[in-house]
């Protein structure tokens, strides 16, 4: 089977530090192309163009896109490339809202094309391992702490602050990905506190109360852009048979009543190539919107107060 | 057949001004009981509760429930009549969250229980007009206009202010039921301008941008609380064949190129309770939460300018 030709529209960090390294080690995937707002050449990729309708033009063997262009300009981008017969992976979240994403689900089912909206974070062994794990057991309490430091992951990205740009959201949508994986009841939002800096539009941090069906104890999130010195992606889950998990650095290391049973050095992005590809052969699609529908209804339902001014 | 035996939960505004009369009137339903927070004895009404679990301990013979207390409480609500084995009617919209919605949607499947997530403006012989009249057009623009008054329809309710209350979208997801409802296409939110009083949790008035799919030209809404005078609701569609339908009145009268072509005095509620009673005797639910999506859309990508403070 010859390599899949895949081009990458949106030439951002996410591109750099992930999707191209991943893509180049796959063995499925051949780099064709890459669409970019700024560069003019990138080392190793012959084709280079600022618009993806030149690209579809001048490049049709291209059969694959990777969408990596912030999440408000998405939705376009992944139309333009259905409509051009492109199969699709997107970045996570896979559209700015769930209606824009819907939409796409159904364009690519009426054209016969595979639409994958990725979860990087659900691509971990200690996350699958977990889900494993909690089949058949019922949900006492869930805490999950996401705090991170948002000058560090996101330096001067000014869209994540606007309107639609998802805030703290954007790391706190890959635990809320992590979660709707792995327990064995619907989450869903019952309170949100969104802090939301005085000069911006999206939240720094946010405090999130679940229910779920069947009910749990106390099922909560914290999101924290704020922290700096070390980092914290933690899930920790009790269940009802007295059993702990917690999942640390994002998903990557699993430990079940404080034994480490499962950690391996991150694969998030060659393990959702690998699952690309799969998707693929099968002609099958996979678009879970249940992590973005938890945002969109924190938004809805959430109260918000004004915190201090950000700048970076 | 016998009547169905029904109670209303939550005595509020809405249950008092079109509830009460549309079951009493409704030849299919009789009013078993009510339960309030407030009123201890209502005319007409044998069985008063303050507590649900009260009345489903000793009103067995209430076979289904109006719940119309605030969408905040509606999930609680809704899901201890479904635990109790009753059937269940919602006032719009169906929960606070998309997430607590589906949860009730799968609890009632799972008991083999009707749920009816009503939305009262579709039920308007103009609106299913309409529906008839677009089917196989392709819509060119879309242009809502819901402006009232919110101290004559939402007198004193603070709740509609809170996070989680909707604020203006408490109207306009009528409108959007109703767009949902007729239009042939798809719609989903682009953009969204949300205008919060500085004193409060939830807009006052909205300003929406559409997307399509098939792509229309230009679809837009406004919602606005602050309209005294004569209050407008209304829904311009131009289609690419060239014509244009007007929906004025909330739904109640629908004009084709300017010629009236339905009207009709609102039976909103009556036909609600029809459809309900049609629901149980087939054992069918019906729960869209398309209206619902495009609100929580729009929160989630909506942008937020403050605007002066609101009181009563």
């Amino acid at each position: 089977m010859p390599p899949y030709k895949l081009a990458i529209i949106g030439y951002g960090k996410i591109a750099q530090d992930q999707h191209l390294l991943a893509i180049q080690s796959s063995g499925v995937f051949e780099l064709a192309a890459v669409t970019s707002g700024h560069a003019k050449t990138i080392p190793g990729v012959e084709k280079v163009f600022s618009k993806d309708a030149q690209m579809y033009a001048e490049a049709p063997e291209v059969a694959c896109v990777a969408i990596c262009s912030a999440p408000a300009k998405r939705f376009d981008a992944a139309r333009r490339a259905l409509l051009a017969g492109k199969h699709v992976l997107l970045e996570k979240p896979p559209a700015a809202t769930l209606g824009e994403a819907r939409a796409l689900v159904n364009l690519a089912q009426s054209h016969g094309l595979t639409l994958f909206g990725a979860w990087h974070a659900r691509a971990n062994p200690a996350v699958v391992e977990a889900a494993a794990r909690l089949k058949g057991e019922q949900v006492a309490t869930l805490s999950v702490t996401w705090k991170e430091d948002v000058r560090k992951w996101h330096p001067g990205q000014e869209w994540v602050w606007d309107a639609g740009g998802f805030g703290v959201f954007d790391p706190g949508i890959n635990a809320l990905s992590i979660v709707t994986a792995i327990l064995p009841a619907e989450v869903f939002v019952r309170t949100a506190k969104l802090s939301i800096p005085s000069n911006r539009q999206s939240p720094i941090a946010v405090e999130l109360g679940f229910g779920s069906e069947p009910p749990g104890d106390i099922l909560t999130a914290i999101f924290d852009w704020r922290q700096t010195g070390p980092q914290t992606w933690n899930i920790e889950i009790q269940t009802r048979s007295g059993r702990t998990l917690l999942l640390t650095e994002g998903g990557a290391k699993l430990e079940v009543d404080g034994q480490t049973v499962k950690t391996a050095p991150s694969r998030e992005y060659p393990d959702l190539y690998a699952r690309f590809a799969e998707l693929l052969a099968k002609g099958a699609s996979d678009a879970d919107l249940r992590p973005l529908e938890l945002v969109a209804d924190a938004f809805m339902c959430g109260e918000r107060q004004q915190v201090e001014p950000f700048s970076f």
